[in-house]
């Protein structure tokens, strides 16, 4: 399928200003990534500007110039950018620096800001910024909303000149990491290890080496029984030991510089170390000996629970497997070994608390991973703009330690002073044209790379810059588009499920409202509403999960009081005449939350369609085509849970509005 | 896979007074279904009684005859069967009949009830005694719960040595008639009616042939179109019923003696004469008109609604859909089409009213469809013997003529003086060794044929010949399974879904609790409770359905006095306070019925596991295992529905019952 250029289509701009500083590029250093970079800037020059970049003889004689640096301490990705005299220079301590600063520069020429004057020194918050892809072998895409997979297709892996496209968007933004194959894996997946995909993979590496994105795989942990014909996976087998290590010494052998693995292992009925009353930590540990020689790492997922519990059982707590997991095995990891944490200990809800693992390990490497397809959050057909949710969790305080306690602190490595850490999403992409199925999703895409690399950005400028790379810079363009992103995920909020309870999805597929969907189910998500109230109790009269935080996070969720009240339900069973801090009962505020959703989504209807001339055609369509889906599904989702609870409740609206 | 014999497993039996009849048998007609019979006995008589069964010269030399009569009245299907001095002859119009005396003759010596003196005279309750299977050309079975096609595999046909032990099978009870495909006719099925599975179709129908078995196919409405190349399937288009009559002419041309078609038109997204605008009786004449010519009949289905409902709307019930789609083109049939009407209005529930069509319709061939495949009453993983429910169905008074109204006086051609009627159902059998999955659900194979061979059946006798011919006739044996049987169905009732709403259960696999399951979607199927109460109201202030009745039964379905209880809330919403004839209050009568029917469950459990030794090793653990699923499941039905109307009303068991 045909492929659009998203926020790098460098659509034309008249802008004499800084068009001068594109006409002479000097760039001693020959690296491949440094060459991606001068053609990035290449591209952008003659698609913006009309102009045909030439090589410099000397820096004296470019306009541009590209150098390597290592006295300025940049690191191997920070950049540093300074204009003089009409000159501009990008230094960086290694070539993936000069790519993001050259990005940079052409974000600051798509922004139509002056570069004349431009200083900008940056270091990435994240070391570690990935894109974890959930797609299959056989094309299809796990939780995928954009099409199916541009990495896969029919047992076999692609690589094409979207292969190219996709990692020039990725490094735009700053990824420097990529799983490419689903976390789930089976099939000829697991072939991906061994040298059947070996040629392929080679050239899709060659591909994201030009760009500074490192490959991983996801991994089979019972690949040494499905690949290896053992009758074990045992990580403590030495034999199984063994073959991983001589696994993995083919592989670095094919593929030099190959970043890592990605693995779920124990969760929802993948094969792991409990099958062998083995820790996590053993399991982790018997992969990262075996690349440690290569310098690879190994991505352990934290995404363990119990998902065969039974509904009638209010003790157990899904919430609290992650920390009653990890944290005994605390400091039993190899340095090696990064333990990719969900932001929430659920499932990616549209309202969760930060994970008690953050703030909680202490002795670990530690990822956040994020979720940008919008599983649980309108799959891409709604608008869902997530850039302000993962903001919230970064600044969240864990009060591990005086003055560097944040999410952020901790993934960023300021906390705990390690550069094996950072930030991994799921990612939202797939051979649609668009590449991301709404045009709008692709702010997340956008949004959590620039995130990523600075976290010091705020979503409002990250969406601002998102609309003037990809729509231009029409102030009127520009402000209703980042109003329509802003609201977009509160208003997604609150006309699904209220006050952080979360799921009331339709079970498997995850979309369209199913108020007790999950309840009676084996999967630990339950709202446990009756004719009195909803919630879950989860203070020490219920599952204790509160407890799993730090002071005073603990005490603070312990009491309904001090509870913050958009997680109230996720804490607390609270009765529907229960006054909230605004005055209004909880079910006023079920209701009023729920009417005042759907306005918000007939606002983003009116704002979308008033851009109509402004936007180009195609793209100009389709959002309008989701937002219709939108405009007629927040209904379904406002009338069946003011129904349910009005129906379970039976008090009605104050204001008498239509409950069915 | 390997198949077992089911009832005709033909026992050895020590029965030296039965024995002496089969030894020499005298049967001048030649006709191959004859000839059928003929074999039957002989196999019956080597297996049971180790005897070989050797030709006699004449009938004064036999020890038992076959013979043909005209004069005896007794059609082409009926049989008469007299005993006098230790010989035996069966008497018959047509070969068929001699068939169906001979295994009358064999399920006696099956359950050693003497031959001396026996005297039977029978001609078929119905006409028309059908299995439909739902069996798809790829070999997947829609609603098929006892492993895959013996009919397809793979696109392609199936004819073997199953293919005439299902003939014995369904011939030893009486069918007549099979549809071996799916009613929704897609892909490959669709050219079932052309020459590709030509030669396969005739051998099958060779085999069904000579056990008096009329071969009858599903058939796509959209064929001119998908076979023919047209750009319609405009019934009332010439160049359309052209295309059919070419088409049969073709048909029969290959296949002479071929029975006819049921067709799903317009129905869950399958093609139709709406598409049109043309009326049901347009779409099913043109073909009527096709086959005509060749003794052929058209099976027209009658499940036909609107499934795209918004559960807001409280006026449209598709409970209405049949009569409102049919009523209006009673009479405009030709006669060699017969309209197949499920048993109640909605789709095969636990509990249902009778359909109003039935009664309803005054001038148009009918047929009643039942389901021996349980979709919505166990799968096949529940014990669930349904012949109880099919008599009460029989035994409905529609009011529609003095002295011959019940639904069995209408498919038994009594009240309108046809032959153009019967019962169908859908069919319950795979290629699993036992047929049926669980062995007693055989009991619902064996008793549709038995039943629609003779209406005058009980239950219980159908039931005891079953367990007799299956598993013999120790006494322990005979009623603790008729005991189980028997008490399987009110007991399946009881803990699912109460008196009469129907539904609560997993959407798209109707198996398992779920209350909400289809309340809010677009099926049509709510139960509408809330906090007071619960049930639909059926009545003029509702929607009106109870009104497509004829009196009296319209006006005691109207009112909540004179409904029957075990169809209230199919009728009226009821307040959960609400005081049953029982004295208990609505809400108790929930909670008691199912943990009464889980009782009931462990009560069958404990039958079932007295009988280890006296039940073959095989049948015993397949069935115990099924027991242990039902006990487990039947808990979650109660569990789930109990705790579900705990929640929503919020009044306690009065005997403090654990409810969650």
């Amino acid at each position: 399928m045909s492929f659009e250029n998203a926020w790098l289509q460098y659509s034309k701009i008249c802008n004499e200003e800084n068009k001068k500083y594109f006409f002479r590029v000097y760039a001693p250093d020959k690296n491949r990534v440094t060459t991606s970079a001068i053609q990035e800037l290449a591209c952008a020059a003659l698609k913006i500007f009309d102009c045909r970049m030439q090589p410099a003889a000397d820096q004296d004689a470019a306009t541009i110039s590209l150098v390597l640096d290592q006295e300025r301490n940049l690191g191997t990705e920070g950049y540093e950018i300074t204009e003089a005299d009409g000159k501009l220079q990008i230094t960086a301590g290694a070539p993936a620096g000069l790519l993001y600063g050259s990005f940079s520069c052409i974000r600051r020429i798509q922004c139509e800001k002056p570069l004349k004057g431009f200083q900008e020194r940056k270091l990435p918050s994240a070391p570690f910024r990935m894109l974890n892809h959930w797609d299959n072998i056989d094309g299809s895409i796990e939780r995928g909303y954009s099409g199916t997979s541009f990495f896969f297709q029919d047992q076999k892996v692609l690589v094409d000149d979207r292969t190219r496209m996709y990692a020039r968007l990725a490094a735009s933004v700053g990824i420097n990491a990529v799983v490419i194959n689903n976390v789930n894996v089976k099939g000829n997946a697991t072939k991906l290890i061994d040298g059947t995909y070996g040629e392929e993979l080679r050239l899709m590496k060659e591909i994201l080496d030009d760009y500074g994105i490192s490959l991983y795989l996801s991994l089979n942990f019972a690949a040494p029984m499905e690949l290896g014909g053992m009758d074990s996976a045992d990580p403590c087998d030495p034999e199984v030991a063994g073959w991983w290590k001589e696994k993995m010494k083919e592989l670095y052998t094919r593929l030099p510089g190959f970043g890592g693995f990605l693995v779920k292992a124990d969760s929802e009925g993948r094969p792991g170390p409990f099958t062998y009353r083995r820790t996590h930590a053993e399991g982790a540990n018997v992969l990262a000996d075996a690349v440690k020689p290569y310098g690879g790492r190994i991505i352990w997922r934290c995404f363990v629970y119990n998902c065969q519990q039974d509904w009638r059982d209010k003790k157990t707590d899904r919430a609290k497997s992650g920390y009653d997991n990890f944290m005994p095995i605390d400091g039993k990891f190899r340095e090696n070994v990064i333990l990719q944490i969900k932001n929430g200990p659920m499932d990616f809800q549209v309202r969760e608390p930060v994970s008690p693992l953050f703030g909680g390990l202490k002795k670990t490497n530690q990822m956040l991973e994020v979720q940008i397809a919008q599983e649980y959050t309108g799959q891409q057909r709604h608008v869902c703009y997530l850039i302000p949710m993962f903001k919230e969790v970064l600044n969240f305080h864990t009060y591990c330690k005086e003055g560097a306690d944040t999410v952020q602190d901790i993934v960023t490595g300021k906390t705990f002073k390690t550069t094996n850490c950072g930030i991994a999403a799921v990612a939202n992409t797939g051979d649609d044209e668009n590449w991301t199925g709404h045009d709008l999703a692709a702010a997340n895409f956008f949004g959590f790379g620039r995130l990523a690399y600075d976290m010091d950005l705020t979503a409002e400028e990250i969406a601002r810059e998102w609309i003037s790379c990809t729509f231009g810079n029409d102030s009127e363009v520009q402000e209703k588009i980042e109003k329509m992103l802003l609201m977009s995920w509160p208003a997604y909020e609150k006309y699904t499920s209220p006050l952080g309870i979360g799921w009331m999805v339709n079970p498997n597929v995850h979309y369209g409202p199913n108020v007790d969907g999950y309840e009676y189910d084996r999967w630990g998500t339950y709202h446990r509403a009756d004719h009195l109230g909803i919630g879950v109790d989860r203070t020490k009269d219920g599952t204790g999960y509160a407890a799993q935080y730090l002071e005073p996070n603990a005490s603070a969720y312990e009491s309904v009081e001090t509870c913050p009240e958009e997680l109230l339900l996720f804490f607390h069973y609270i009765p529907y005449t229960y006054r909230l801090k605004s005055g209004k009962t909880l079910i006023q505020h079920i209701y009023d939350t729920h009417f005042e959703g759907v306005e918000n989504v007939d606002e983003m209807v009116k704002l979308w369609n008033s851009l109509e001339g402004k936007i180009p055609e195609k793209a100009f369509t389709r959002v309008q085509k989701r937002l219709a889906h939108q405009k007629m599904h927040s209904r379904e989702w406002r009338d069946q849970i003011n129904t349910y609870f009005y129906r379970k409740s039976m008090i009605a609206d104050e204001q008498g509005r239509t409950i069915y």
